[in-house]
């Protein structure tokens, strides 16, 4: 009997209980055998190296109700919210996923998938319309806006809500495909996205966590992680975009602004103004806040930071775009057996190693490992090469 | 009236009372008005960052019996002895110095200056026997040695001196010039050039200098040194390689191969090596030692390794040998008077600040002072930009 199965798309920054509670109505509302989870690897969407590593976060998932966890490959990872969406829809999709369960925190309510099915129908005149108004100086938002209030008046807006944008951007997605998965959004208990005070509550935001895990505030988190997240914000080297500055600062040094030109999405001559910020920030929080204006926000400036880190070029990331893989961090026995009956339907390779014949093809994500481990003391253990995922037998 | 000059090629890393004998000695000797030091900036022959930045460098100088300090370009600094002699000489030509007097440790006697003219005659056929042996697979002394003993038979030969090396590559140079200067060799006393040990006399080698200093063990080297070099060791913080390993391996790891291969020097395939040994070294010595063949010898690759740090390309180097410039560090009255004396005459343009005219002649040198200066806990003061030479004024 074929198994059916519900997808999440994650970065786990780490996992804490809201997460433990979307997988239980994820599981809950889909009724499905199995739990896939495509989750960010070290980089992650906002621009920011991920506090623990991937395979770290891939095994608390699975601890926790995730069957299967694939990584999202860094060109779609680190990404705005629309292409993020791209990815994580095409990689449920070449699994045959059913559904596709999601955070939302609106006040609004929406039909997900008949907003995306409109959306794709009016896509060509929403496409004009935003190169109209693209260098109106207005921010991205308000474009948006403006757009939809125009050629989508039914849609109720809510551009303040992370959650509800990717939300957004799923249906979108998932409607380009002929059989587009069923979407479950699942409203979102707790703290806000951003929010950083921790209320003494079972649920925390993502950031809030970080930022106690950073300052060594574990105690007063504790209480909204599971004991394998706690364990590992305790145990090992949190990595924070600081760790990465002096790396970041020596690249915008050492190359010349034509040298830099060359990195994905650096543009309008923004290189010019990062090298100049970059000599007098003494910290990366004061480098993105010099560097800030309203058209290039905190999120962007942090993936072009990330772009720069890691050298990336546009050629290295329409080459993932042509040629996507799945790229397997870990699975349990029901887990593995989904992926032996996707096996051979797959449009997309199934990758468990890195190999010489696939190396060339996740190099990105493979620097991205090496160059995340660089903040280590002494050499880390490799995150790519030599490593099988992750099979987490029932415990007996 | 005409002062006369004498000249000296130096590194002072530190400055020690070897190279203060040497100085007195230089004075006596060439009996001339003016001593002129033109001296490594930030960055060493040997492909090392100096110890000290240039400035306090050149001021102990100055404090020293120097009169006139020049800053010898990044791209004639960090060299083999011959590119090295060629800019040290080149310079002190465009100032019209009437001798050059360098330190000398060999046993052998030789006339340098006949040497030079010996050499300079018979250049076609050395460079035409070096390229016949070229890839015969013997180090660069070893081919050396056969190709004088057939085509300079009457040289002594001493290729385990280094400073011996540097004198008879000044010759070489100094004996292309219509009027070469007068070269007085001056015999080191005590340690040789590379002696670890610290004997109880007051002259040591700056080998063994830096590497008590950077053990913090400046008291078994204090009667070594004048007092204001013992100061800055005592006061500043001291550079070596290891402080720069992050970024280097970080270099590395972020670029291709491809892209690492248009780095100056970068030949043969070697790229393919450093990225390879940059993963597994945990510093810049074990990383030396796992790269070191018998045709890349110690100094060659932290060279390369410098050349990689600072994203050196073959271009930049050529700008500045076909146009090079006398960057002027510091100088006391004397000085002065040598400068404007020589101001219309020399060939060469005299810097005294960088300006947006000549920022991007000096543009190497510029890049090798903020990326030295990374390593400051702190944002620290530029090297180059606002910076005006030092004039030691006399003490009433």
């Amino acid at each position: 009997m074929r198994l059916t199965s519900c997808g999440v798309i994650v970065e786990y920054n780490p996992f804490h209980n809201g997460h433990k509670y979307h997988l239980e109505q994820a599981k809950k509302k889909s009724q499905a055998d199995v739990l896939i989870a495509i989750m960010s690897g070290n980089f992650l969407q906002r621009g920011e190296p991920a506090i623990i590593d991937k395979w770290h976060r891939a095994e608390v998932a699975l601890k926790h109700g995730v069957d299967l966890v694939i990584e999202l490959p860094f060109a779609y990872a680190v990404q705005s919210a629309d292409y993020f969406a791209k990815g994580g829809v095409k990689l449920l999709q070449s699994l045959h996923v059913d559904a596709l369960c999601f955070g939302t925190d609106t006040t609004k309510s929406l039909d997900y998938s008949g907003f995306g099915k409109e959306y794709v129908e009016k896509e060509t005149l929403i496409n004009l319309r935003y190169q109209e108004l693209k260098n109106n100086g207005q921010s991205y938002p308000q474009q948006m806006t403006q757009i939809y209030r125009e050629l989508l008046p039914s849609v109720p807006l809510d551009f303040s809500s992370p959650n509800h944008i990717l939300g957004m951007a799923y249906a979108k997605e998932n409607a380009r495909y002929n059989t587009p998965m069923s979407l479950i959004p699942i409203n979102r208990e707790g703290s806000g996205y951003h929010e950083e005070g921790i209320q003494d509550q079972t649920f925390s935001s993502a950031t809030g966590i970080r930022k106690q895990a950073l300052e060594n505030n574990l105690s007063s988190i504790s209480h909204t992680l599971p004991k394998e997240s706690l364990a590992d914000l305790n145990q090992m080297l949190l990595h924070s975009w600081e760790d990465y500055w002096p790396l970041l600062k020596y690249q915008l040094l050492s190359h010349s602004t034509n040298e830099l030109a060359k990195t994905y999405q650096l543009t309008e001559g923004i290189e010019y103004r990062l090298k100049e910020c970059a000599k007098k920030a003494r910290n990366m929080s004061e480098f993105i806040e010099m560097v800030k204006t309203k058209r290039y926000t905190w999120a962007r400036l942090q993936r072009l930071a990330t772009y720069l880190l890691l050298n990336v070029t546009q050629e290295e990331i329409e080459q993932v775009w042509n040629q996507s893989y799945l790229r397997v961090l870990g699975f349990n026995e029901i887990g593995r057996r989904y992926l032996k009956q996707e096996k051979n339907r797959s449009e997309l390779p199934i990758i468990t190693k890195i190999s010489q014949k696939n190396e060339s093809q996740l190099s990105l994500d493979i620097r991205a490992g090496q160059i995340y481990q660089l903040i280590e003391k002494d050499i880390a253990s490799e995150q790519d090469y030599y490593r099988s995922p992750i099979y987490l037998r029932e415990e007996c």
